[in-house]
């Protein structure tokens, strides 16, 4: 397919009901033809009113029931995004609604009122602690409001204790990291990645020894968000010795936000044994919750530089938020407790099968598609058509689109999806003039199958 | 009251569920004698345990009704703190948290998923900045996570914009703002404040003129936590000017945590229409919520310095949270609809009477107490026993404590702990060798009625 110009063939996809129009702006959208998704958002009437005003339009409840249907509708055509879309246990939580709970301050002081549920994050804190082989009194942590909190802790953590370190992270690491080195005003080195999305331990190499006299705060990307990809931290660590780097003169901040309930149970190499000072991980992608959290753990005797003292919630500070959201942790606590370790291990098993299905289903019809190791998201040819893309909400990336097979994605809707993508692709490339794109510099031309690739093999 | 030495008389209140004490580290509370108190925290058996292994133990269902239960019995004892605790449309809420919800991206492009709330967040938008007097096509805001992000937001907006300025907060302003300078290694000038809280802008003005080489980037509060004090952000303005700042040359960012849904009904004082970057306020305050939100709002043109493109959500990110909470808006949403401007107007005026009932009725018992005008804190002095402090969960500082009067504390609460306080202040104070602390330093001697203080009028 050839590159077409944005100007003569892009038609905005969807107009928002605030009038502004995707326009294109996201990366390599613009290079496909685009046409009114079969899937369009509902433009909802819910500006806001005064009281008895609404006379004309619909109820505040038939308002959010229509959008619950709606919701509901589309819950087995979500498979673009590393999210835990259904949340089972809601109904046994749902009346903690009728409070608001806020963890201020420390989870592991005395709070100074009842309206919190610092015992259930604790709770939380200590099972993940374990699971990072670290010991209750050795470590702190908190309940994030998501990964990019997490990361931004992390981070900042590593540059209180090394305030001169440069920040280093893969080029697939989460846009939070780069994010964090621009609001910490730290030196921030991108390191170049393999075509499988790991970090380039030699690109590192190189780096450090050219920055030899600063500190390094590295963030290590256990699971990169499009190609799933884990950057091996016992390499990294070796590199750092093998550069010369003194337990003192590096920081290390693993960003476990989706892999952190995979990697354990297949090849665990997150461990509070080696010398590492924080990891995070997002509570609403492998195990669940109705609403963005994670997990931030870290050494205690690390904080201490963090750590403000605030007479007026008689507690002490050392959070990116303050004040936290106090289901949350609940919502978690529940997860885990229905869970245990033994369901999550066969969640990651699963999950991993299909993964491995859905990859063998595209290869076998001769189309382009990569797994890596121990990973659930599936990197395939992005799909020539945004009505497509839209509909099972896939991200794309470049020439890339990917299925990350979440728990609740089942056989059932990968097969769905398969013989749907077979269905149009037959349009897509029927006439013959236009081809699929070539992926073997995204995904290597081993897992490359395009016409190109063909005749080279 | 004689100051007691820690070590002698120090009792630790309350041991924590993990062994941890609240030791003490806050501020004054160690010049108190410290005794078990009357509603400890229950010692939740909460751990994580792997699923069929709580045989012995109460289910988590079991577990979460004990939990609610505590959390209803204490509703009308939470006085202290500026939170709106209970939410009552609950019900009609409930049932969206059987999916993730996530806002990520830009609230005003269109999402590549349906399981966000973008719509409802960009209706709650709208309706603040209206309120704050700034056009649609004009502004750029976002539902945060609570005050602190809507303060670390707006401050990055500034430093973004002038990269070399220096922040300016009163010593009085939420503990985020000292918080965001670390964060972002920006100077700092903490300004002194009057005896009721506001900022001494003579103080700025000073230190305005040292400066006056870089740029400002002034936070402006709206409502301190503990005094309720307003900054007025006219002399504010008026001191820039005195001081030859030009509108290039500063930033103003108004916290308007708390009073943000207050000021609008009294002395409407925040407008876009004057010379101000940012506004930020905590949803789960005055409006309520179940969770800590809060809205942030700047001008449209302020963001292009934040914004990065992420193609993997094909949207464009300058929040400080990425993935958000999407039941947040709804909820506010929700209580919008249900209220509108006259039931907040309404409230509004409801909290102002009953804070001055309440320091009324203090005065008229001489007890020292403060109120600000249009204010619903009322500070007063320290309760001498902090089984007393716990059972209304007040907030403390120094000899003061404060009621903060929310929508929903009724005058049968008020008096109930007035009838309280003076029943067991009788105990504190009847020997006659213990008197009542002197608050004239810390609320002015017009507002202090302690015996030193009556001896001098």
């Amino acid at each position: 397919m050839g590159s077409l110009s944005f100007e003569k063939d892009f038609e905005p996809s969807v107009v928002t009901p605030r009038g502004l129009i995707a326009n294109g702006d996201f990366g390599e959208m613009k290079r496909l033809k685009v046409a009114t998704p079969t899937t369009p958002r509902k433009n909802l009437n819910v500006a806001v009113t005064e009281p008895g005003s609404r006379n004309d339009g619909p109820s505040l409840d038939c308002i959010l029931m229509n959008y619950i249907d709606t919701l509901s509708q589309r819950i087995n055509y979500h498979i673009g995004y590393p999210v835990n879309i259904c949340y089972e246990h809601y109904a046994s939580l749902a009346p903690l609604l009728q409070f608001h709970l806020n963890n201020c301050g420390d989870p592991f002081l005395q709070n100074t009122v009842d309206f919190h549920s610092e015992d259930f994050e604790v709770a939380v804190l200590n099972w993940f602690a374990d699971l990072w082989e670290i010991e209750k009194d050795q470590y702190w942590g908190y309940v994030t409001n998501g990964g990019t909190e997490g990361n931004l802790h992390g981070i900042l953590v590593g540059r209180e204790l090394l305030p001169t370190g440069i920040l280093y992270a893969s080029k697939d690491s989460h846009y939070s990291v780069a994010k964090a080195a621009m609001m910490y005003r730290m030196d921030f080195e991108m390191i170049n990645t393999s075509v499988h999305g790991e970090m380039d331990y030699s690109d590192l190499k190189a780096r450090l020894l050219q920055n030899k006299g600063k500190p390094a705060i590295i963030n290590v990307t256990i699971g990169t968000t499009f190609k799933g990809a884990v950057d091996d931290l016992d390499i990294i660590l070796q590199t750092l010795k093998d550069c010369g780097y003194t337990y003192d003169q590096f920081y290390i901040h693993c960003d476990a936000a989706l892999n952190g309930l995979i990697i354990p149970f297949i090849k665990n190499m997150i461990s509070f044994k080696k010398p590492i000072g924080s990891v995070t991980i997002s509570g609403h992608k492998f195990l669940g919750c109705p609403m963005p959290c994670g997990i931030q753990i870290t050494r205690k005797s690390y904080i201490s530089h963090l750590s403000t003292k605030i007479e007026y919630i008689a507690s002490v500070d050392a959070t990116i938020s303050g004040s936290r959201n106090g289901l949350a942790p609940i919502f978690l606590w529940y997860s885990l407790c229905m869970k245990g370790r033994a369901g999550l291990q066969q969640d990651a098993k699963i999950c991993n099968e299909n993964a491995r299905y859905l990859k063998g289903r595209l290869h076998k019809a001769g189309i382009s598609a990569m797994l890596n190791e121990s990973s659930i998201i599936v990197v395939f040819e992005r799909p020539n058509d945004p009505k497509f893309i839209r509909h099972w909400q896939l991200s794309c990336t470049r020439d890339m689109a990917h299925v990350v097979v979440m728990p609740g994605i089942t056989r059932e809707t990968i097969d769905s999806f398969f013989n749907d993508l077979m269905q149009e692709r037959e349009k897509w490339y029927q006439v013959g003039t236009t081809l699929p794109p070539c992926l073997a510099d995204d995904i290597g031309s081993q897992n490359c199958l395009c016409s190109y690739q063909k005749m080279r093999h």
